[in-house]
């Protein structure tokens, strides 16, 4: 039934948070927000810009000025009502940064979504807020040995270039997030959806969710099974 | 020579931008940047923040609620000094917003790049500005009929992920321009960095220029030669 599909989403933002981590999901959600009417939550500490660059100055080794602010829309203290999805990105700050009010967060609204997504090393925020344990997961596997001991009761799965457990949904590295998003929007909001925003947007799609060469590329252990859902 | 290698990126921004379309190039870059130093600035008419949005209210039809807004670090009338690397997006406000501003920046500024990069509807942007005419070029094959009529002199180039001719590199649709960067670092910055930064990002690249099945999908009649660089 139309009206029972997700419709508010939000992203629980934080600073050093990776860009496609959010905007992998959110650019083909955009176009769909054309044709179902959809709504977007930028959740952080405060309303302040939040920002694209290394988690602290003494990583900045080069001495770059390469950062980009986005702006939130509401605050961890007062989000939205009714979330339906929420996205937790990773990034440098996930795993350098302090995250302990996104992670509280998380365990708070976890009980009341229908689903929750994670794009790489957001998978670490989610395991440190508890609602992975007994799961099946996985994350970047160039930080794999750093993420997976955040999450000792998590079902840690790769290869994997995504998996599904129930309503959490969880993605390798990066870029792996919009092949993640084409198979949530095929199976939750319908294959002609998810084809015409393929189109639009060009992902040239990874449609197996077995198909992950970065496993391989960092030695990755075997563990569980990808597709299992 | 290192000291010759480009270092200051920069892209002109407008509303209704496609997100991926700056942070499928950006994402990489700012990895890129923990490496090499590298500078970035979002340039825009203003510095109030630049929306991810529908191009009119008009067009938002089913009442969404799904925007996201970043904040430029500089004007058209006072961008930085010295950029060697343009970004020019697409998006929804490239064809239907006024980005007559934007034009007129890419036409002041090109004369003085090391190299320009479109993705996605950007490129007609470019068109408009002038600087493809005579060049071989590509863009988004569901956009193509309103695209490539914005530059007649342009050499239009299909089917093509992205296309190279001299300086100017243009993608096709949104996620290409990822294909594109990663093919532009391998090319400029070398070859390991772009192994590592894929590594990272988990980005399962096209490697060959050539592959776009989405000329196909759209039934965009063949022109010119993807890699005839």
């Amino acid at each position: 039934m139309p009206s029972e599909l997700p419709r508010n989403w939000a992203v629980a933002l934080f600073n050093s948070f990776d860009p496609i981590d959010i905007f992998g999901p959110i650019d083909p959600l955009f176009y769909l927000s054309f044709s179902r009417q959809l709504n977007l939550a930028l959740v952080s500490d405060t309303l302040d810009p939040v920002w694209v660059r290394t988690a602290s100055e003494a990583l900045n080794k080069m001495n770059s000025t390469f950062q980009v602010s986005v702006n939130p829309t509401h605050t961890y203290n007062k989000p939205p009502k009714d979330i339906d999805v929420l996205l937790v990105p990773g990034g440098p700050g996930s795993r350098l940064g302090n995250v302990t009010t996104t992670i509280d967060f998380v365990r708070k609204v976890y009980p009341n979504l229908k689903y929750l997504i994670t794009t790489c090393t957001g998978a670490g925020i989610a395991a440190r807020a508890g609602v992975l344990d007994g799961k099946r997961a996985t994350t970047n596997k160039a930080a794999w040995n750093t993420i997976t001991p955040m999450g000792p009761n998590v079902k840690w799965t790769s290869p994997a270039r995504w998996v599904v457990d129930g309503n959490i949904w969880t993605s390798s590295g990066i870029a792996s997030g919009l092949d993640l998003i084409f198979a949530f929007i095929e199976a939750v909001y319908g294959e002609k959806l998810s084809h015409d925003i393929q189109g639009i947007t060009e992902h040239q799609r990874t449609t197996d969710p077995c198909d992950d060469p970065f496993a391989g590329w960092y030695h990755v252990p075997a563990s569980g099974h990808c597709n299992m859902s």
